[in-house]
């Protein structure tokens, strides 16, 4: 089954393969120092208000315990989180004013240097998996290892598109939903317009295509249709890191807990993944979710439901 | 009476002031050379299409009969357009690969040199008056004349905003809808962040700010209120010249037709104004406009419900 088809129907376990990561971001507002990151932390966590979730990826055993600690009682499932003697991936960035430019200052792959995700037995009959932003040969494998896929989901990177073609063309021929943002989609189809570049993604392989446009929202596109959905109007993005992240955590994360990847039910997938992104960016790393609640979420869905509604019927 | 407040009234005149001018147009699809073009003849034009509009302007005596001709069968009212011994303002444009970059390869003032926009008498009373794109020492001298507004819309430019900052913060204190682009709106409140942005511009005098975002739609703000309208997605974006005046045509026609300036009814004209804005790229021009109908119009509104629309009940 893929995107937009069949009605409502059961929920089921979700699974997460990525990185886990610590950060030091800086923006014009200040700096965090080795707090917790990693694409899959951010998915893991944004997904975790909706059900529970599992997670693949690795760590050094610098690793806080205490985070473990807080994953577990979120209700994200370790089993497949391998902790290997060693440094955790670590990532220094820096914003600029603008904060859609950001630099890299430094990356270690440490611990995350040669290893091949493996899932536990009884993460294999998972219905929903997202594949986190690796190499698109490792999403492949972990592709292999999963029997009974409802709705696979993908994230991949300008590095992958570049210097790993082959491997995601290969990649994406079966992953029915990719979600991306506005700069790797114009990379992947080689085309400026937006609306153009998402027909020739479509036609490499996913059914549907989620892009993440920052500020201004995202697009999806899935057959004939498309749905614009603007991003919540924040008068202070203090960090930008991880919002592209929680945003497929909450669509992932809402379809798994309803099982309801109906095209109206994708729609709703999309709104509360927007909603959580909106808080992520809110603090430093993942402060924000810490503290948020189901109640605080319910309440931003109905302001965008404001933001976004005017009378349907035309004259 | 301002935006957003009573509800529904009755329609009333609509007037507007700003450029009447003939373009030569470069995209990298081709050249349109000795075109019709001007803020004022997007504007009026685009609202013909939901009643009678007034234009208040000048053109010499160079510019085309056929021309005055289809506005005056579209219900566009000529006796405020001055037709002097002389050329008509002349503009001539390249635009980049990417289309949100212009260059303006030529300009010439013409007839437009000296010139101060005096209403007819017949106008002084409408209801609904738009101020386009010209100095805000001019726009102000139109206000003058106007005596019973109901309401005022205003775009203003770079060139005044940095040129004229005086001149505009005194018009703007008489303006209660201001209708501009993102970059404008950076530039007038010095803020990049959109949200911060127009809450300083609501202070120097607007109660609602219509902000153009070309390919990213538009945001609304009144009061504590936001409203995000999507652009149309479209393949192909042939010619941009035009696309914000034809939005502000647009929702100042449909307010003037319909005398609904509720928030409802604002919202529904940031609708109209967009869907007209999309046809209008469609073509060089005012080529589009030609030989659109109210009935691609409706039919369009209704593809906005279906890219906007999503479930309004959380959970």
């Amino acid at each position: 089954m893929t995107v937009g088809e069949g009605a409502a129907g059961k929920g089921g376990a979700l699974v997460v393969v990525g990185s886990v990561a610590i950060d030091t971001i800086e923006t014009q507002g200040g700096r965090a120092t080795e707090v917790l990151g990693g694409a899959a932390t951010y998915f893991a966590v944004a997904a975790s208000f909706f059900g529970p979730v599992k997670i693949v990826g690795v760590v050094g055993d610098d690793f806080p315990k205490a985070e473990l600690a807080w994953f577990e009682k979120r209700g994200i499932d370790l089993s497949g989180l391998e902790v290997r003697p060693g440094r955790t991936m670590r990532w220094t960035g820096r914003y600029h004013e603008d904060m859609n430019v950001r630099d890299t200052l430094s990356f270690e792959a440490n611990v995350f240097d040669g290893y091949m995700p493996t899932l536990p037995a009884a993460y294999c009959d998972a219905p929903f998996v997202f594949l986190g932003n690796i190499a698109p040969a490792l999403q492949g494998h972990v592709l292999d290892q999963v029997r009974s896929p409802r709705l696979i989901g993908a994230d991949t990177m300008n590095f992958y598109i570049e210097g790993a073609r082959a491997d995601l063309e290969t990649l994406l021929r079966r992953v029915p939903l990719l979600i991306i943002n506005d700069e790797e989609a114009r990379m992947l189809a080689g085309e400026r317009n937006m609306i153009r570049a998402a027909r020739k993604i479509l036609d490499l392989g996913p059914t549907s295509l989620m892009i993440k446009r920052g500020e201004y929202g995202v697009l999806f596109f899935s057959g004939d249709s498309v749905f614009s959905a603007p991003a919540y109007p924040l008068e202070e993005v203090f960090d930008p890191t991880g919002a592209g992240d929680t945003f497929a955590g909450g669509v992932m994360g809402y379809l798994a807990a309803t099982g309801d990847t109906s095209p109206a039910g994708i729609r709703k997938a999309i709104v509360y993944g927007s909603v959580v992104a909106s808080f992520t960016v809110e603090a430093f790393s993942l402060e924000r979710l810490r503290t948020l609640t189901r109640d605080d979420i319910e309440r931003r869905y109905r302001q965008f439901v404001s933001l976004t509604s005017f009378d349907v019927a035309s004259v």
